[in-house]
């Protein structure tokens, strides 16, 4: 169906120049960042939907107003932020890659399907803060998001000839908890939301917290370790 | 009305230097692909909003929620695969070409037509999906992308000139049958949607993952055929 | 408000080398494309939300859906081939222009405002097509288009240093013309769609279709005259 | 979480030649100014959808149609200007930016929050123009954006490792009043909608003109002051 471009090659033979010429297009990952860009930054923009105007009546403080509309902008915010980390965090891992090849580009379509059921896991717990079943509902997404970064992390960090630079395998186990960590807080809140949801709805709040703090903690120490040095 | 370009060369004469600048930026397919890359991301996160947030009531459970929401999740994630695959063809069939004129402009615009109608398709069978007419519609609607693929690339192959490299009938015919072949299948899941409609739903679930397994034979394969040579 | 870097430029005093590398990051159109290219997919794309899922029931035939579904889809045909043609016409004026000043910059927006309008438009006479109002208010829609347009090509072609090339007086004449008429069309059916609505919708539907004709019939004559070679 | 890159470098030590690479690929702006693009792009066109087609009966004039879609289409306009504004002035500010470090990407995330609210603030007004609380809501919002727009331009052009060209404190602090202006004018629209919710509305209208005006003045007298010279 979309396999094209392999007959093209077909009569060119072996290592030949426009053979090679196509095969680096075929590899540009330009158009994977295009596409990638777009989905973030529609999903980011239609949390925003999940916001509906609230019936307002002549006596309505803002306070009121605010508060009606509470839940629907704390899962907006928390939602917005959290793709912004994804969206951080893909644009760290791209800075990596050299080449995409035909599995690596379907792994990052893999990857972006999950991600785009965000605004209704935000729309979810924007309605049911307090609902066990929206919470693990949510849950589930992030981790399934957590586990998709990690297999690409694994796909693409196991070729060398897609990266700019070869990883060693100490770098690849750090690289790998790095992915596959906050998928296990998720995880955890993802049990406690039938026992606690109000645990619950706290870790996915607090996680961004807690990414924020990590970094400026990391910054911080970066002169005595240079295994978590920063680019900024 | 779109003509402007025209008058612009009228008085720079045959073959000028400026002429011929101003024909290689009309000729440029960056912004074809820009426009592209936008739809289709657009695509695959609008296919979100046909998931509504259900009313969940205290007993609910995890299994009844997601019960509910299964057909409308099921039309996601296939026509999210679906439009992955397009995209992914879409990608492999522009590494082929360098130059796009008046005409492959107005076909790729015709080709995003009846895919931009893909959210509303999945919201069709996410809502009617043992409905014979809902899953005729949606067969119809796949059938027309199929078609507009096929007819980009029969326009495309037979003008060298908008190539990297030429490709031999041979190479055409086989293009032309990979671009076709899931169109009759589709053609197929919308015959007999009437009186079977389970079958036709099937189809449409079953050919992403037939088209993934075909991927893996080929790859396999691939030491002993170089015409389905593979570039990952 | 977005004013800064008139400021950055203050101290570097004229014709400074960092001074000139600030003013050609500024008018590099890079971005005013990005923003519009991602207008334009967004616009088309945002149309099929107009299209809603029809109650079906059992006895319910294909024709019958689709019947029902005629105004809508015939609206959205007609939305999608209008903003494929302006998006093309976008395409081919900026191929002739080389810099964007600020004011090339808030025209092209103010150019976007009335074509954001283009869904509203489109839901508008989907709902009613036969009501003189909804006729009415998409023609004033489609006549603020083609003024905007008119109003850049005027302000852009009057500006030789934003152009690759400049043009004669013949050139811009035959360019506004060609931007213009159009517009005039559409005044036409504006001001008939009170007493003959059909006549009206009649016109939107059919000026893409003369649009191609015309198209077709000038490559035809190319030949004959270098006035409206085409590239393609 | 988003950390992976760290790894990258951490066996390549200091200054040596992949990580520089890596490091400079890290700091293009490129896939910033695609997000933010993208993002600015969405929200002009999601504006529309708050404006829903109205119910239409045989005896309706164009003047009433439109009377009662008069508030929808007010807030349209001024939302949609305002962004062109914020998509302007972030245009302006990028032109300078030669690299963004991840403060600058995070800030950048961080202003886009906001941002993404103007359609439901858009809404919000566009059904309740003359509601003290509705209107302060949508005080809060662009008082917010300009907060995070002075932030921006005080944390870049505190860096001049990130700039093009260093800017001395007389720049800084004229930049600085010129994004904190419009903040101040807003907060003051914020402060009297509950007391003069008419005075508020025209603020929000009001300003938009004004900074045309202005634009319009300070280019008159650019021949005499260099400190505001422009670049159009």
């Amino acid at each position: 169906m979309a396999e094209e471009p392999k007959v093209a090659v077909a009569q060119a033979g072996e290592g030949g120049e426009p053979e090679r010429a196509l095969r680096e297009r075929l590899h540009d990952p330009a158009r994977v960042l295009a596409l990638s860009d777009g989905v973030f930054a529609i999903i980011i923009t239609l949390l925003v939907l999940e916001i509906h105007v609230p019936e307002l009546t002549q006596g309505h403080t803002l306070n009121q107003a605010l508060g009606e509309l509470r839940p629907s902008l704390v899962a907006f915010v928390i939602s917005f932020v959290l793709a912004g980390m994804y969206w951080v965090g893909h644009r760290d891992l791209f800075a990596l890659i050299r080449r995409t090849d035909r599995g690596l580009v379907w792994l990052n379509i893999l990857y972006l399907l999950p991600l785009c059921l965000l605004p209704f896991g935000a729309g979810l717990i924007g309605r049911y803060d307090t609902e066990p079943v929206a919470l693990r509902i949510y849950g589930l997404l992030l981790v399934a998001i957590a586990v998709m970064r990690a297999v690409i992390w694994l796909y693409a960090t196991n070729r060398p000839h897609l990266l700019w630079q070869r990883l060693d395998d100490r770098q690849r186990r750090a690289g790998l908890a790095l992915n596959l960590s906050p998928g296990l807080v998720y995880l955890a809140a993802f049990l406690v939301a039938r026992t606690a949801p109000e645990v619950s709805l706290l870790i996915y709040a607090g996680l961004p917290v807690l990414y924020f703090l990590s970094i400026t903690v990391l910054r911080t120490g970066r002169a005595r370790s240079q295994e978590y040095a920063d680019f900024t």
